[in-house]
């Protein structure tokens, strides 16, 4: 198994964490990539015509994409219980996967906002608007938040990488000061072996 | 079963094709909603803080998002088989939906970039590679398309949506010029009554 791979990616740092908690991490093999939405790795274009990372090959060579699909075929892989087969909580924990899939992609959308174009072209309200999904988005985990203790699942994986990534690159948003049952939620997640050993660089 | 719905998503209309798909169309109360990625539909963000359509909710009450999200539980619903149970479909078919939404996402991206900013923010290196990514994912569907005749899953489904989207508007991509075999298979997916009833205004 192969994965094209970037270090500071938080979709890749979702399937290596789901990877970690099968125990499957040193079977895939990581190939680095170098994608971003304006100049495409040509290497990954080749295997997932979106050249984004993160792109999985299995052993038999089909090319699985994006991250929710790849922490799926881990899982039954791994024959784990991260995707829950119970209706109940496999609705709300697909949801809550997207809810901090969609935190995510606002938060690499405010940054590619300043990284991605030059500064004349930055248009505050476009950055303003996914700011405030993102802080939506927190709100609603800070009032679920001591309900998830305990729970390993592709919901609470997926919130533990989005919080990650708002330290790694949004240090300033101090998302913990006004949300003091998500950071002790979180506080306790990051102490997981899967959280620890995918710190993002 | 309520939907936050806009007759424009093309995300809206892959989980009323589906429904569609399944006959339970006429089952799931339409709500229309105002969404856009700068003003915010408050409506929608007590249900879901990112305030995107399509946003479900189920019978009991529960919110379920986003798309992906949404189709599989009108398939299990309906007890449908527009998810693969079988391994080596069920990837290929979510791999092509991803790839599908990935069209569909850099598509809304190009969008945006004229839509939602005033002209001297818009940076056309950026537009530019959001249309590399929909021409890659077309050219891949050219080379499968004609293996996908008779084909009803949600890569198909997806797919469809994507094209349909690209008539409605990109019309100046002029995306059937080089991709005859996909041309020719959207015609036929075309016909199908769910398609015809959900086509974009």
């Amino acid at each position: 198994m192969k994965i094209y791979y970037s270090s500071s990616s938080p979709y890749v740092r979702k399937c290596m964490v789901v990877a970690w908690e099968l125990g499957l991490a040193d079977r895939i093999q990581k190939l680095p990539a170098a994608a971003n939405p304006v100049n495409r790795d040509k290497n990954i274009v080749a295997v997932n015509p979106l050249g984004k990372v993160p792109t999985f090959v299995s052993d038999s060579g089909q090319a699985i994409y994006d991250s929710r699909v790849i922490c799926e075929y881990l899982n039954d892989y791994g024959q784990g219980s991260i995707f829950s087969k119970n209706p109940t909580s496999r609705w709300l924990s697909l949801t809550e996967q997207a809810l901090a899939d969609g935190i995510l992609d606002a938060a690499l959308l405010a940054r590619y906002e300043t990284t991605m174009r030059p500064e004349e072209f930055q248009y505050a309200p476009w950055k303003q608007g996914q700011l405030e999904k993102i802080n939506s988005g927190l709100d609603y985990f800070e009032g679920v938040a001591a309900d998830r203790k305990g729970t390993v699942d592709i919901g609470t994986i997926t919130l533990g990488c989005a919080l990650g990534y708002l330290d790694f690159r949004f240090s300033d948003l101090n998302w913990r000061s006004t949300r003091p049952s998500l950071a002790k939620w979180f506080t306790g997640f990051s102490e997981r072996d899967s959280m620890k050993e995918t710190m993002p660089k």
